[in-house]
C-alpha cells in the first residue's frame, strides 16, 4: 500500500473513513519509511529492528538489485537475529502473526520457531495459480500445519478478483462458518474449533488477561490484488480501491473491538506498509504513493515513503501530527519499549524508540538509508535527500513494458541504467520538492551545506557497517512448498524434484 | 494555493493545522473545481455564479487563450451581471471583500458599487514594483479611495519576501496601530478610526446584529509569494510554505472568532481557491496540487481542482467527505440559499445549492466544463475526463523556461502545441488516474461508455450556451491606475499618456 492511499494522506477518492478516524484519534507521521523497498527485507527489519544489510535480507548476485523471498529461496531469517515476538516473550506476551509471513518458508524458519506463539497465513506472496508439477501453490498455514493452498481451498479468482482472504484475517467468517456447520472448515477436523484470527484472537487474550502482539500483515493490496464480494467494484479507484477498503473496514472492526473490550487504552496500534504502492500495473490495479516519484522496487519517495498512524486512545494525543523521521524499525525498538524491555545490545539495532516523539513531542534527528540489496542507493538527513545511485530497472525490462514509474519520467533522474553519482550525488530538498524533479544546483551553497551533512552520515553508516550473511543469493527447486507440515493429513504433499542449488537471478 | 497545499489534501510537511482542523469540524468537498485556471474569471465565476464564457471574463483574441485583469485592461464585470453582495442586499446583509478584486479597476467596476459596503484591497494582482512613469504602482483601497500603492505605502520586499499584507487583511495589525499612535495610517486622516479589517468587520456586524458576507480574498501564495516577518522562514516548504502557514493562521483566527463571539453556529464558512497552484517558479516558490497533473494556466485537474472545506459547526456535520462534484459557482447559489434567496431566473446559472450536500449526504450529477478563453478544453462527468484539447504553453513559450507542468511531461498530453482532439478526445478515469496518466483505450468499451455521456453534456451545453460579452480583448495604457479616487488627498496622483485602444495580447 501507498503513502497516497488513504484519505488522510490526500487520496482523491477518499475512501478509507475508519483509517482516516484512527489518524483523527491518533498521531499521523508523515515522514515515515520502510526499510527497503520490498516486502520481504522490509518485514524482515521490521521484526529485527535491523537494516537488511544487517540482518541478511539482501542478494549480492548483482549490483543494486532488490531481492524478496520466493518459494525457491533457500535462505530465511538467520538464528542469530533476535525477533521481536521472541524478546516479547520474556514480558508475557502472546504473539499472532495474520498474513504473510514472507522471513524463510523452510521448516527452520517457522514463525512459530521464531517467538509467535499463532500464525494463519502464507510463508509466501500468493502468487499464481501453479500447476503442482513444475511449481507447487503457495500453502496457507494454521499455526504448525498447512490448511490448504491458495487457488485450492483458498480460492483468488484472478478474473474477477473475488477472495474472502482478508475477511478470514480479520474474523471468522460466513463462508468458513456456514462450511463448518455444513461439514468442516477446510484443514480442520471436525468437532474442531472454528478458525480464529485477528479478532479472536484479541478476544482469547483479552479473556486470559495476557499481554499480547498482533502482527496483522494482510496482504489483498499486493498483486494479484483481490477483495471479498461485498467490496469488489465498490470503490471509485476499481479494484486495488476495493482491497483497500476491505482492509479499512478490518481495521475498523478491530479498533471498535478493543473499544469494545476496553481495552483501547492499553493498547498501542500502528499502521504502515512494507513499500509503496507498486504502479508497475497502474491505472488498473496501481495503487497511490501521493505526490511521490516512482513506487515499490525504487528508491525514490514512492517507493519507501509509507502511510503511519499511530493509535493509542487516551495515552497519544488525538489529531496531532509528528514530524519526527519514523522508520518501521522503529516498531521493533518501540514495542520493546511498551513492553518494558530494552533492544538487545549485542548488535546494531536501527530503530528508534519512538515514544518520546508520541508522548511528548520529541524531535531525534536521524538519517534514512535507502538500499536496492547491497547498495546505498540514497540517502536523506533532515530535508535533504542524496541520490548515490539513480536507477528504477533496466531498459531491457523497460521494452518489455515493466515501469516502475509510469507516466513520470524525470530525466535524469528516473534511468534505465544504473548511474553512478557518488561523486558528485545529486540532492533534492523534500519540503519544497517531495517529488524529487529538481535537484539543486551542483554550484549552490545549498547543495554544498546539505552534501555535507548527509556524507558525514553515510561515511559513520558505513564505517561501523557489518553485513550479514546475504540470505537471498541461493534458490533451489527442491525447498520449494512440495510438503509442508500437515499436508499428509489433507492428502496435499507433492513429490520435490532433485536438489539443484543455483545462484538465484533478480531481474532488478 | 492548490489542492496539495494543505495537510488534510495530504501535503507532505503538514504545516497547516487551523485548515486540517476546520475540516476535521467541517466537511471536506475532495471534488471541488474553480471555474477557469486563472484568477480573475475564477473570481467573477464565484461572484455571478456563471462560467466565465457567459458572464464576460475571457477573451476572443487567440484561440484557447487564458486573459486575466491586468491594469491595462479596459473590461471588467458587466453592469448586467448580477454579483452575489448585490443580491444578498435583499436580505439585509452587510457585504465586505478584503484582497484582490480583480473583476476590473476602472471607476464603473468599483466593488462598492458592486454590493459590497466595504472593501480594503486591490483592484489587481500584486505585481511590480513599477516606476510610476510607464506603469503606475497598483493602489490598495479602503472603501471608494486609495490609501497607497504596493512598494509605496504597502511594501513587498522582493528579496526577503517580506510585507504584512495578510496580518493587515485579518486584523489591526501592531505596525498601522503603531503608525496611528505616533501620526496615522496611511491613507487616514487624524481622528479616523484604525484600519478595520476582516476581524473587526466580524465584530462591527455582530455588535450591530446584522447578517454579513465577508469575501475573503488573500493573495499571499500568489506570485510574488510574501509572508510576514514572523512567518517567514518559518515552514519546511521554503518563502510559499511561509505564505501558506500564514494564511492558515489567520483562518485559525477568524474561526476563533466566531466561536468566541457565539455565532459559529449561525455563520457559514467556505474555504476554497480560485485556481490550481502555480508551478511556473517551482520549486523555489511553487505549490503543490497534490497527485493531479499540471497547475495554474492548465485545464488539467492540477489547474482547477481546489482544496474545498466547509465549516457550519452544529450544522454541517463534523469530519464528513462529501464526494459531491463542486464548483466556485456553487457558493453564489449556496449563498443565496442560506440567505432565503433564489438565484436569478432571467439567466443561467451554473452553480448548484450545495446545502443538500452539506446537511443531507444528497448527490448530485453534474459536469465540470474547462475552458481557456473561449476554447473549451476539457469536461469531466462522473469519474470520466475527456480532453478536447491539449495545451500547456507554446514551444516558444517553453523554450524560455516557462513551464506550467514542470517535470511531468505525459506525452501526447502535456502538449506545447494545441492539439485538437474534438474527433477523438483523450479519455481519463479520474479514480484510478487522477495524475491524467493513462489515457483509455480508444478501442475499449469503457471508453465509448464514457464518451458517450460526455458528448451528451457537451452538447447540451453547447446548444444553450450564449456567449458574454468578451471583457478582456482589449487593453489600453491610458487606463491602468493612474489616479484612483483618493489620489489628490495623498498627493500621489499620477498622469495618465495618451489614450490607445490595443487589442490585448495573450501569450498563454
Ligand atoms: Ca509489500
Ligand atoms: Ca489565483
Amino acid at each position: 500500500m501507498g503513502w497516497g492511499d488513504l484519505g488522510v494522506y490526500g487520496e482523491p477518492s477518499r475512501e478509507t473513513p475508519n483509517l482516516d478516524r484512527m489518524a483523527a484519534e491518533g498521531m499521523l507521521f508523515p515522514n515515515f519509511y520502510s526499510a527497503n523497498p520490498l516486502c520481504s527485507p522490509s518485514r524482515a527489519a521490521l521484526l529485527t529492528g535491523r537494516l537488511p544489510i544487517r540482518n541478511g535480507f539482501y542478494t549480492t548476485n548483482g549490483h543494486a538489485r532488490n531481492a524478496y523471498t520466493p518459494q525457491e529461496i533457500v535462505g530465511g531469517i538467520p538464528a542469530e537475529e533476535r525477533l521481536l515476538p521472541e524478546l516479547l516473550k520474556g514480558a508475557g506476551y502472546a504473539s499472532k502473526i495474520v498474513g504473510k509471513w514472507h522471513l524463510g518458508h523452510r521448516p527452520q524458519f517457522h514463525p512459530l520457531k521464531r517467538g509467535f506463539d499463532e500464525w494463519f497465513g502464507s510463508p509466501n506472496c500468493h502468487f499464481g495459480p501453479y500447476d503442482n508439477r513444475a511449481r507447487p501453490n503457495i500453502p496457507v498455514y494454521r499455526d504448525w500445519e498447512m490448511v490448504g493452498r491458495y487457488y485450492e481451498e483458498f480460492p483468488i479468482n484472478l478474473k474477477t478478483g473475488e477472495a474472502n482472504l482478508t475477511q478470514v484475517y480479520v474474523q471468522v467468517t460466513d463462508a468458513w462458518a456456514g462450511r463448518a456447520r455444513g461439514g468442516r472448515p477446510p484443514g480442520r477436523q471436525a468437532g474442531q474449533c472454528l478458525p480464529q484470527e485477528a479478532l479472536d484472537f484479541v478476544r482469547r487474550q483479552h479473556a486470559a488477561r495476557r499481554p499480547f502482539f498482533l502482527y496483522w500483515a494482510v496482504d489483498a493490496t499486493h498483486a494479484p490484488v483481490y477483495a471479498s464480494r461485498p467490496f469488489l467494484g465498490t470503490s471509485r479507484r476499481g479494484r486495488y480501491g476495493d482491497a483497500v477498503r476491505e482492509i479499512d473496514d478490518s481495521v475498523g472492526k478491530i479498533l471498535s473491538l478493543l473499544r469494545d473490550l476496553r481495552i483501547a487504552e492499553d493498547t498501542f496500534v500502528f499502521f504502515t506498509s512494507d513499500n509503496g504502492a507498486a504502479l508497475i500495473s497502474a491505472p488498473k490495479q496501481g495503487g497511490s504513493n501521493g505526490p511521490f516519484l516512482c513506487g515499490k522496487q525504487t528508491t525514490f519517495e514512492g517507493g519507501m515513503r509509507e502511510p503511519a498512524i499511530v493509535w493509542w486512545p487516551g495515552r497519544v494525543p488525538a489529531g496531532q501530527v509528528s514530524h519526527q523521521l519514523g522508520s518501521v524499525m522503529d516498531l521493533f525498538t518501540t514495542s520493546l519499549s511498551l513492553a518494558g524491555l530494552a533492544p538487545p545490545s549485542d548488535r546494531v539495532i536501527d530503530g528508534l524508540d519512538l515514544l518520546p516523539a508520541m508522548l511528548w513531542g520529541q524531535l531525534t534527528d536521524r538519517p534514512v538509508f535507502y538500499y536496492r540489496g547491497n547498495t546505498l542507493m540514497a540517502a536523506t538527513l533532515g530535508q535533504y535527500k542524496a541520490h548515490f545511485w539513480t536507477w528504477t530497472n533496466s531498459w531491457e525490462e523497460f521494452r518489455q513494458g515493466i515501469d516502475f514509474c509510469p507516466g513520470q519520467n524525470v530525466s535524469g533522474v528516473t534511468t534505465h541504467t544504473q548511474e553512478d553519482h557518488t561523486e558528485l550525488p545529486l540532492v533534492f530538498h523534500l519540503g519544497r520538492d517531495p517529488g524529487e524533479r529538481f535537484p539543486l544546483s551542483f554550484a549552490s551553497p545549498e547543495y554544498l551545506h546539505a552534501l555535507r551533512g548527509l556524507t558525514l552520515a553515510v561515511r559513520q553508516h558505513q564505517e561501523t557497517l557489518v553485513p550479514g550473511q546475504p540470505q537471498l543469493n541461493v534458490c533451489n527447486r527442491a525447498v520449494m512448498n512440495w510438503a509442508p507440515p500437515g499436508c499428509e493429513k489433507l492428502g496435499k504433499c507433492l513429490t520435490p524434484p532433485e536438489s539443484v542449488p543455483e545462484k538465484c537471478s533478480w531481474p532488478h
